[in-house]
């Protein structure tokens, strides 16, 4: 069966940003772009550069990545009234950004002209016009985004249907038709995106039907399969599904039912099975928690409890599972395991030593400890160096380059000072001769990084080029408060290469000397084998 | 408009306990069915008396429960091959929970009554009927849950329907229609249940079609309303969405779409407003935390962040939200940020004092010291506690219970030791009056934590209510790596309310004692206005 082609645009960057908690460094951004390109979107809305200064930073640094598949859009709104387009001061940040397309939202539902907006219908329509216009003539492709569309046609259809077609004869090349406040139904979507079919079309060659939906009725997925179904070509929301009060539809859950089940596709050949992965890596980004039982990326999706539904399975793998899990990347037996399975494991373990194939003696030893760890808060998907040093340690014949035989850290905020400090010392013991080494810094975790690498320095003096370039850190359970563990990602790099490490503890500091200890052992070992 | 009745059956015991991570205790799954009952639900399916002995000792005291709305019923299968319905264990069991109502499954696809139950489809058809007859019998009313009803369809649609001819046939008075693996779609489920209203119908009365739903595909909810509107009147989930997998149909996010925007009635009179807080109990009682972003009933549901539509919302209510809030039982949330408004801050701070209108000079002098503080990677969106002691601070009037005057955190790892320990010491002032503590714990937050509300609580005592619920730390801009910033979230509970704090540092601890003194010092303040 051919399959008809779905355009997808991810707004983590923009609509996502607007949920709760959500806060994005430009870092983040570029990282998110990273990953949502490497999924094969083709398009990812990436800001409103008017709204909020640091995004226009961001387009600028954008501009120099390399994208093999995905192209940026920047969002924003049609002019103020009473503006002209060429002056309004948010068109022009607009225009700044200098994205292939930009993305215009309006208005369609007549209540938010009056109350909202508080202009006339008609000045609506011509903001609508002239703010399109202007970015066609400036050689732009425009996204018109209709919000409240299906609010607006249950209230007033035909100025719904105007403002749409105000839209498209200014030289929109997308209709995109939000259901803004995620109330309506699957039944209404599909007749109104049929009506509107007819009622705009036939369409230009590259002009497309869009949907944006909201979940507040748990119907975004629903709402854009349905729409899709009944004409829709473009659809957007946010790959994990965040985004302000209910979220976006999530496009991890949409783009499998379609591509998988419906017809459709969505992503390049080869991407569907990077999909569990890419979303995963997009919640880390976003410090978010990726329910385990989210549909088809959830680790716990295709988990089996009951006896029945797992002796069922064994006997017969269709017969309690949808789909086959590994079409989406995900994994039917190691729920635990971010990794996946022992060939997964196996694939990674190769890279150390080619003969660690999935029978090996070491990748049974492997994958039950891995097991053990993740029951205790170790993840190892993204710290591909800490996995790496687990896998030498499990073959034996390794030999460490340094211990750290004591630390200790203080913080402290004496009478009469207006800012606390922190220091700490830390010994180390290499070739059984022993360093120590004191330093003070910004908090606990800087200061003894500055002690360990001032003691290692004298042993490895390559160790002055590597630098740390992110550090996150993860409450693995809340619910536990201040005593809960703490997960500690540190990504370092030596100007060629970068590595992450990994360290678990309910001690944040320990977490955080496991991750830096890891983080220099990895470059020390890369080091030796050149 | 005259309301059509739905029957509302929650499985949150039984198919909900399938879920990854719920464990009920005895005791649990007694406050459970109170609360369940005190919402109006119809029926509660509590328990499998033959897979889980635990089941029947619950049966056994659940008989006890004075219910005011609920009725219990108690879930099992058809006979085993070869058995006399009489004579099976498993239907003995049944029995003896001396429920109203048994909920027995069966086999409608012929791929699982050859491959799993591995028996021929006319003794598969003969379990079924005298399994329902049996209880028939008895005087139990019996609803009949078709296993994988619609995948069965799909391979072999008149065996499927025969199967729920025979357990109708045999007497059962609720024929229930199972997406069991979760994968299917609305329009197919419309569809299906249209055929068999019209093959099974006219219904006796008090004979009725019911649909019950999983998630897999992220269709749960929308399946099930599918299902009402092609003619279902009973329907099965979950209050909270957990279960096997990617969960059951939430009731919580089904329920209101059905009665406040369909013409369906699920609930009694009244009971609606409910529907917030007895699904956040249920997640306590399950030990789940409920998705903020939850339809409905998540504590972001209504919540806005975007400067436009926060003031948009204040505008006009119905622009930015698909129902009202209260009729759910949940509350409106402005989200303060930089995306955020000064509508939206002089929302918050009428809290405090309702003269703070929108033009108010602190509202003004607020906006601006936001600004700045967000600039140094402040968010105070989540954070109420925090923010209401911004605002009275800025309100000039506000006198604090308590200073740290000094603190000290200390972290070793001496040489020897396996594991390292963390301590703490902390100095208040109170009214002038001095008081040092110390303390040790799980770490340098957790030992800070301790050695502060050891100090407070002898000016303090009523401190000793509140515990400390989550704990969040979130790095600001990774990029300056172990010297970056810190922002900590503290969600803090005295047990009948809870708030949230917040601290921003480049050092962990002193992050983590800002969040920490304004988690206290909110509940103080809300004690002196009692």
């Amino acid at each position: 069966m051919e399959l008809i082609n779905i355009e997808v645009l991810d707004t983590s960057l923009r609509d996502g940003a607007q949920g709760e908690g959500i806060n994005f460094s430009l870092q983040d951004k570029l990282d998110v772009v990273r990953s949502l390109d490497d999924l094969g979107l083709a398009w990812i809305e990436a800001g409103n550069p008017w709204s909020n200064p640091k995004d226009m930073e961001f387009f600028r640094q954008a501009a120099g990545l390399k994208l093999r598949h995905a192209k940026l859009c920047a969002f924003g709104a049609t002019r103020k009234k009473g503006n002209k387009a060429a002056e309004d001061p948010a068109v022009q940040s607009l225009l700044q950004a200098e994205t292939e397309a930009v993305v215009i939202f309006g208005k369609s539902w007549d209540l938010h002209v009056s109350e909202v907006l508080r202009v006339s219908q008609e000045e609506n329509l011509a903001m609508i016009a002239e703010t399109v216009s202007f970015f066609k003539e400036k050689g732009r492709q425009v996204f018109y985004d209709a919000e409240h569309f299906f609010d607006g046609v249950k209230a007033n259809r035909e100025y719904a249907l105007s403002t749409i077609k105000t839209a498209m004869e200014a030289g929109a090349c997308r209709i995109v038709l939000c259901d803004t406040n995620g109330g309506c139904f699957p039944d209404f979507i599909s007749q109104t995106v049929k009506e509107v079919s007819g009622f705009l079309g036939p369409f230009e060659k590259d002009t497309l039907l869009g949907i944006h939906t909201h979940n507040d009725a748990d119907m975004a997925s629903a709402n854009t399969i349905a729409a899709v179904q009944a004409g829709c070509r473009h659809i957007q929301g946010t790959l994990v599904g965040f985004g302000e009060r209910c979220g976006n539809a999530s496009l991890a859950a949409v783009m499998p039912s379609l591509e998988l089940k419906l017809g459709f596709r969505c992503l390049p050949p080869g991407k569907m099975e990077q999909l569990s992965e890419k979303t995963r890596t997009l919640a880390e980004i976003a410090n978010v928690s990726l329910g385990g039982n989210m549909p088809y990326v959830g680790s716990y999706a295709f988990a089996h409890k009951g006896g029945m539904h797992a002796d069922g399975i064994l006997k017969s793998k269709r017969s309690f599972e949808h789909i086959d899990p590994a079409l989406v990347g995900n994994d039917r037996h190691f729920l635990m395991s971010e990794l996946g399975g022992r060939s997964a494991i196996s694939e990674l373990a190769k890279k150390v030593d080619p003969s660690l194939t999935r029978d090996h003696p070491v990748i049974a030893a492997l994958f039950k400890k891995l097991k053990n760890l993740e029951a205790e808060g170790w993840q190892f998907e993204g710290a591909n160096g800490s996995f790496e040093i687990l896998v030498r340690r499990e073959l034996g014949s390794y030999k460490p380059f340094f211990n750290i035989e004591a630390y200790r850290v203080m913080n402290e905020h004496p009478t009469g000072e207006t800012i606390a400090c922190s220091h700490a010392w830390v010994k180390v013991l290499v070739d059984g001769q022993e360093e120590i080494a004191a330093a003070e810094g910004a908090g606990p975790v800087n200061a003894m990084d500055g002690a360990l690498r001032r003691a290692l320095k004298h042993f490895y003096p390559e160790l002055e080029k590597v630098r740390l370039i992110d550090y996150k850190v993860r409450v693995i359970d809340g619910n536990a408060a201040t005593a809960a563990k703490v997960r500690v990602l540190i990504s370092s790099s030596d100007g060629r290469q970068s590595w992450t490490t990994v360290g678990v503890s309910d001690d944040i500091i320990d977490a955080s000397r496991a991750a830096l200890a890891d983080s220099i052992e990895f470059k020390l070992i890369k080091d030796s084998e050149q």
